[in-house]
């Protein structure tokens, strides 16, 4: 089996293995939508909207192929040094973002990819790409730990240079610079890896995918059902509002799909059902969602291990 | 009087009718925030929200000056194709963006502004920017004629060419491409204006913002007590999304403002308090949520006056 079709069948198995366990935990089922890519290839977006334990949530793989435009083709070269002048291009990724109802539960993002230019079998360049990171509304230490302790045992088994490093790139990559916040707690972030067998890089795409059930469904499970009040709600949604500032000004992947040809409701699924903005909000001093801001503008080491510098 | 000196005041005593007179419809009053700028400058901005017709409305003036940096040189380069190598600037200006909470009641930008570049009396560089525009969720064809036909009556005053060269102009900057809709029912636009004396730039902005009392005033009046559905909120909910989508994703003065150093906070004032974003949301086939979107994907000549090339 090619390399394309191993990741094809890893992010297909991954999204089927992630769905299971958030319908089970939320009791209600993904609604799949398959869609065809003009140029070449397509995908299958699931999404649960209205759950009783998400608001939104989507889980989407595609897999496409064609010949990259003009803008693609210089967005590509400027964020990943790529020196290839192929215009051919296949990729293929699995990608989600789970917004629950409740303030107290995190919403949580995962995204892993694969990339060649080129022929198939034969590929001028390829590299993997992914990650997984926490935006809770307010701050649990532990939820946090466990999300951090999860991802850091699975990057130990395949480097163990790998967590210090990802997570400190996952701390540059999700930041706010107009608000200087993070977007949340941070988890780990790579792109462009393609310094060890393609095989292995795959296999540690799988691994994350899998580390994710582990990572967040415990978390899920214990703050579901959390009380809460109208204040705290309306605190979430605030830093909903956040959450659609970094994605629509900052995150490279929908800049880039949404000034190419990729299928807008699938780069922006990632969106949550609901957010708000209200003038100059700022939080009372020594609050809970004080605290939540100053971990935001202080990224932590979950884990109490030295970072590398990525 | 300078240049500067007669913009400032211009722009202060717009802030002041338009205020005024949305007080008048809303029942309650702006609170001010006056805020300054490291750099030199400062700004002050009127915040009503939560009102009793309006969700959010932000009437903000600013008045900067000092050195440009990398970033917002190399912008205003691109932008203007302004040739000077100074990197003095002075800029002021009135911004505003009214969000009522009745879906039948449209969404009003408009923004008038100056820029200098260089020595106060001896610009290297000056020129004039602006426009007003409408949003409605749902299409009143008499709101958007009406509209039209005020600034189209003020254009007139001054160049008979400006009416439908501003209007087409409009229609191409409030356009997002990643939807292949209008953000809305257009207006006018114009940016770079200066082969004219400065003064009569000056008093068609003066005039394009008194006209936007008379153009906004009785369209709010006439729908800001209507009768709604649930669903017709959930649709202006979902519209509010495509606004943000537009300001936060295509709009220039926001991208510049949040990569340059622009206080933030007012910048973000034209975002509404709640928005909605639903995968894959489709209006159902010969509703009226229909009927608008086939206007903002064909914008229409409201006044049936042939439209110059802009």
């Amino acid at each position: 089996m090619s390399m394309r079709d191993e990741m094809v069948a890893t992010v297909r198995a991954l999204q089927d293995h992630i769905c299971s366990a958030m319908e089970a935990e939320d009791g209600s089922a993904f609604v799949e939508d398959r869609w065809e890519r003009p140029g070449g290839g397509g995908g299958r977006s699931r999404v649960l909207q209205e759950g009783l334990v998400f608001e939104k949530a989507g889980v989407n793989t595609s897999v496409v192929h064609g010949e990259l435009s003009d803008a693609a083709a210089a967005a590509l070269k400027g964020q990943h040094g790529v020196q290839s002048d192929s215009r051919r291009f296949f990729a293929t990724g699995v990608s989600l973002v789970l917004h629950p109802h409740n303030p107290m539960a995190p919403t949580v993002h995962a995204n892993y990819r694969y990339f060649e230019l080129g022929q198939e079998g034969a590929p001028d360049a390829w590299w993997f790409g992914g990650g997984a990171d926490l935006t809770p509304s307010y701050l649990f230490e532990d939820d946090a730990q466990h999300f951090h302790q999860v991802h850091a045992d699975v990057c130990d088994r395949f480097d163990p240079t790998w967590y210090p490093r990802f997570k400190a790139w996952c701390d540059r990559y999700f930041y706010l610079p107009h608000r200087g916040e993070s977007r949340g707690v941070g988890g780990i972030f790579f792109d462009h890896m393609n310094d060890r067998d393609p095989a292995l890089h795959r296999s540690f795409a799988d691994a994350c995918g899998r580390g994710l059930v582990r990572a967040y469904r415990p978390i899920l499970a214990r703050r579901k059902h959390a009380s809460f009040t109208p204040e705290q709600k309306q605190w979430q949604q605030l830093r909903r509002g956040r959450y659609v500032e970094f994605n629509l000004v900052w995150d490279r992947g929908t800049q880039f799909g949404l000034r190419t040809d990729a299928r807008t409701e699938s780069v922006l699924m990632s969106l949550p059902l609901t957010a708000r903005w209200q003038y100059n909000h700022q939080p009372a001093p020594g609050s809970d969602e004080q605290a939540m801001v100053d971990v935001l503008r202080t990224p932590r080491d979950w884990l109490g291990r030295s970072e590398g510098a990525g």
